[in-house]
């Protein structure tokens, strides 16, 4: 599989000036020489490495210009994949890239799968899997927020993290299978304490590093929010007042793809992926028109709902529909057109109603109250956590996972070093707390999750 | 204006790869210098051409690392713009490129206008006019042919045809600015047939360069063909059945916007880009409830109107009413729904409605004579003329509307010949054809002109 020589448009597709189409394996070199007639730098193929050659592709089969190009070497193990890369920078439209691309193809690459570039890096040893994982992170960010915890992870801080628990794992592995080999000997009673201790210390760090891997994941993925309400609400009004204020910068650049144009708000570094309700809105019946089932699986998948009231009509029993519909999952409740002459809505029934939610009044029209929503907002997704700069930020669901894992075998661990059962059943779980970690970073991981997580790439990456 | 240093992401915007910023100026490689941290080479900004560069961009105010990049330096003249360019190769991501872009443009270089980097290139007499306005057209192309020919006139073919035509006027000039040196003497026979002779063959070598025009401008701009009938007729089906068969090849790669998924599709090489007339389908009183006004506009821009039929109800009221609406335009008229028993269309009646055009009997259901349709399409567009792969094709209407200013003074030159019109008279004429031409180069062209012309180039070109 590593042998072969792979190739892929790297650049987003549309118009722009530039666009790459990146070769990686052992024949990149020559299937690059095959293409491309450069203008001066004839031996280009012979040792240039990180140099930029000026030039045209030209079919081989009737020398056809196809295009005017830069064309780059990076030599393995100096490259993103650690193998022999060329990358050929033409210009940037759909119809010449795809030319050059099929060029490139008829000369012997083959297509590349989604992510298999960063596979290979990782495959290769130039990336461990969670600095891989991070590239995608980056190119998929919502935020700047967002950008800088995976650029923080492309850069090694938390795969360094993992390994130093993995060495303390491994140390305490190490005096733990000591007394084994003597199975007749209990553990001495200072080594044991000494051994609970260090998995203390340890589980205290794993905590720590779960601490904002619930935020970490909101900054990755962005908060799927939903705002429900009957109609007539005010429910798009809110949505405008949102946009206005806070629209993710990502989405004032044309060419951005619809869905995320039409979704995602940018609160304080926090993407909110605004779910589309369009359904709740012109049903009279909520519950049945809408179908229970949709509605369902649409709040199903929600991390937020904000639910939206009318101070001008009081609690109606559509109202009560709705409220019995969202009232399992996290909520806000948000009193709109707080700037009529005075609310219907008695806030003691609410309460009743809704015992666990902040109560937020507002006027998506007037702009009262907003501030104040968004804030709520913050509190309630980072759970009154900030962030300090340097901290590490376990920002992907896999790794949070693992560590949670890892966590629970250290805690049966120290649970069993404490019951004095026998040394090998504590070791077979520090040895797995250890494995598990190596899931992290891929020191330990099946062929199977590591076809999965790259499948998940885009093409070229 | 020249004087100082801009920056533009240069790549398409979307999730990519690779994503590249451009900047160019006198303070590109100082600017680069600021936010940029090499790896290892850390004397890359002394000396290095047409090199890569690893490291980091790092924002200079606060240290923090915004992206793990590759620069390029390309010192001017050998540049895109013959000035000092440097390109950082980061994540291509809409956030990672934005930061990258912010930090740049932080460091004092300023956001470059729509088509600036190609403007300085001819400014600066990298490429000529008419090679400039073929980058954009490189980019833009809907299909091969259509690239075929941006790529010869970005390597000069039309430049160097110019300039002949040129030379060969400025000969003729000289001729004749000899004879005004003394007016007392008409031009000597010989000469005079020598000059005619030689109008006479430039005007030919015009006619070559704009029998194909035509052709150029639809490989360029695609052909706008709009689809009409009254309801029911099948027009959608006419479109599903021409787009499975041939949509454009642009058109299967996710990420191009919409409008070019929707519309084009590829004849052969021609980008037929398919106007919806979706107005039309619903609507029972055609002319009334469309809006004679709408329809009129729509139609005005079409380069040609398929006009559907429907065999199974003959020929009623609302087609003669479409009829009308479309009988000043380049009409294809097809009879849909071949395949039921008897056409109850009256053949004769139909031609004498609309003498001049191609009739043609389909099944869009069955898939019966859509080859024959696409022909037929091709013989309208192409006019019966097959260019040659060696062939200059002026494909810009600039540059057509151009040639026939410039032919026009021609033959007004040499009708003064034939004449004996005062020399200074035909002179007059040779100078304007001469720098008519120059329109083309740009070797006398207006900053207005070179202003509007580049405005029309996306960002970062």
């Amino acid at each position: 599989m590593l042998n072969d020589t792979i190739v892929a448009i790297a650049t987003p597709l549309g118009e722009g000036s530039i666009g790459v189409i990146r070769i990686s394996g052992p024949e990149a070199v020559a299937v690059g020489r095959r293409v491309f007639q450069p203008k001066v730098n004839r031996h280009w193929y012979v040792q240039d490495n990180y140099k930029l050659v000026y030039g045209h592709v030209v079919d081989p089969a009737n020398g056809e210009i196809i295009d005017e190009v830069l064309l780059s070497v990076m030599r393995g193990p100096r490259s993103f994949t650690a193998e022999d890369v060329v990358e050929i920078s033409c210009h940037g439209g759909i119809v010449p890239l795809r030319r050059v691309l099929e060029v490139v193809l008829r000369q012997g690459a083959r297509l590349a799968e989604p992510g298999e570039f960063s596979k290979r890096a990782f495959l290769n040893g130039r990336l461990d899997l969670a600095q891989a994982e991070s590239v995608i992170d980056i190119i998929r960010a919502k935020t700047d927020a967002g950008a800088k915890i995976a650029i923080s992870q492309l850069g090694g801080k938390l795969s360094q993290q993992i390994n130093e628990l993995q060495q303390e794992l491994l140390g305490l592995l190490a005096g733990i299978e000591a007394t084994i080999d003597f199975p007749e000997d209990d553990i001495p009673d200072e080594s044991l304490q000494n051994m609970v201790d260090r998995c203390t210390a340890l589980i205290k760090v794993f905590d720590q590093l779960l601490e904002h891997a619930a935020t970490g994941k909101v900054y990755r993925e962005g908060l799927r929010t939903v705002i429900v309400g009957k109609p007539n609400v005010g429910k798009s009004s809110l949505l405008n007042a949102l946009l206005r204020e806070q629209r993710a910068i990502v989405t004032d650049i044309p060419g951005t793809t619809r869905d995320v144009i039409e979704e995602v708000i940018n609160i304080k570094g926090v993407p909110l992926k605004l779910i589309d309700t369009a359904g709740f809105r012109e049903t009279q019946d909520l519950v049945e028109q809408l179908g229970v089932e949709k509605s369902r699986a649409l709040l199903q998948q929600a991390d937020l709902v904000l639910l939206v009231l009318d101070a001008a009509t009081g609690l109606t029993d559509d109202d009560l529909q709705v409220v019995d519909l969202v009232k399992d999952k996290k909520v806000l409740v948000i009193i709109n057109k707080i700037d009529i002459d005075r609310s219907l809505i008695d806030l003691r029934q609410l309460q009743q109603l809704i015992s666990y939610s902040d109560i937020l009044e507002i006027s998506a029209q007037k702009n009262i109250g907003l501030e104040r929503l968004e804030q709520s907002i913050l509190n309630l997704v980072l759970a009154g956590k900030v962030t300090a700069a340097d901290q590490i930020v376990v920002a992907n669901s896999r790794h949070k996972n693992a560590l949670e894992r890892a966590k629970e075998h250290l805690e049966e661990a120290r649970r069993g070093l404490l019951a004095a059962v026998p040394a090998d059943l504590v070791a077979i779980d520090l040895k797995s707390a250890w494995e598990i970690l190596g899931e992290i970073t891929g020191s330990h991981v099946t062929e199977d999750l590591i076809d999965r997580i790259f499948a998940d790439f885009c093409i070229g990456k």
